[in-house]
């Protein structure tokens, strides 16, 4: 889906917001009926916050503004792979549709160690997308840790 | 450990602060050398925020008052299971030791449907005791409910 390219460079766009703060690069958005309505990138490092990924403060953005933690008609776009505690937080939400870019083969919850999303014994379970311009979103990783290495 | 049911009670004592103004009971303190350093019980409802549940916001508050992320030297207590949302914030601010009471076969994460907290696939592994207090952890939750229904 063409517009499931356009939503990802916004939040591909939220993770170089990020990177110019010197935070590991991951973005998201998270859009209903076609606007944005939550925005966030990872903020660990500079709000000692061990919860401010990218996909937590989105969707608390997003729930600040429908004023609902029920986002049930909402889409969240992250450029990585959701961790454990991102994952069961787009359950919590309700959130409708998942879509992702790169894979994190050592702590994705959303097929790669897990599955917490598509899980049937849960409450809730979110159609998922993977590998939306994965290669440009692992790109950005890439450079922030190779540089970090140095 | 008697200390253990020390601190439970006072997580019991955070989920009441919950059931007062309706919220689901659950509450959960982070202890660090004795002392309590962080404290939280369910606001779901009443702030609109889908990630407000017990233990984020006690490990919020705690990762504050010791301006880090990085919780390792820190015991959570919870009256319930965690989900996987709040088993991977467990993980994330690398909590040593996780104590809680009742199970929650629908939803737990550590140990019921998962066990996030001792996945050693993942960058740390969490202590875990379980069932302290449980039936009166459990009882807070089933009063909840079957009110609810009335």
């Amino acid at each position: 889906m063409k517009k499931d390219e356009e939503y990802m460079r916004l939040a591909i766009i939220e993770a170089g917001k990020a990177l110019e703060i010197e935070e590991v690069p991951i973005g998201a958005v998270v859009i209903s009926k076609g606007e944005i309505i939550g925005r966030g990138y990872n903020l660990r490092e500079n709000t000692n916050d061990p919860t401010a990924h990218a996909e937590i403060i989105a969707l608390k953005n997003a729930a600040a503004n429908l004023n609902s933690w029920r986002l049930d008609e909402c889409s969240l776009y992250v450029t990585i792979e959701p961790c454990p505690m991102c994952a069961g937080a787009i359950v919590q939400a309700r959130i409708k549709r998942l879509v992702y870019g790169a894979k994190d083969p050592k702590a994705g919850a959303a097929g790669s160690l897990y599955n917490i999303v598509r899980d049937k014994r849960l409450n809730h379970q979110v159609e998922l997308k993977a590998g939306v311009l994965a290669e440009e979103c692992g790109d950005l990783m890439k450079g922030f840790f190779r540089k970090l290495r140095k």
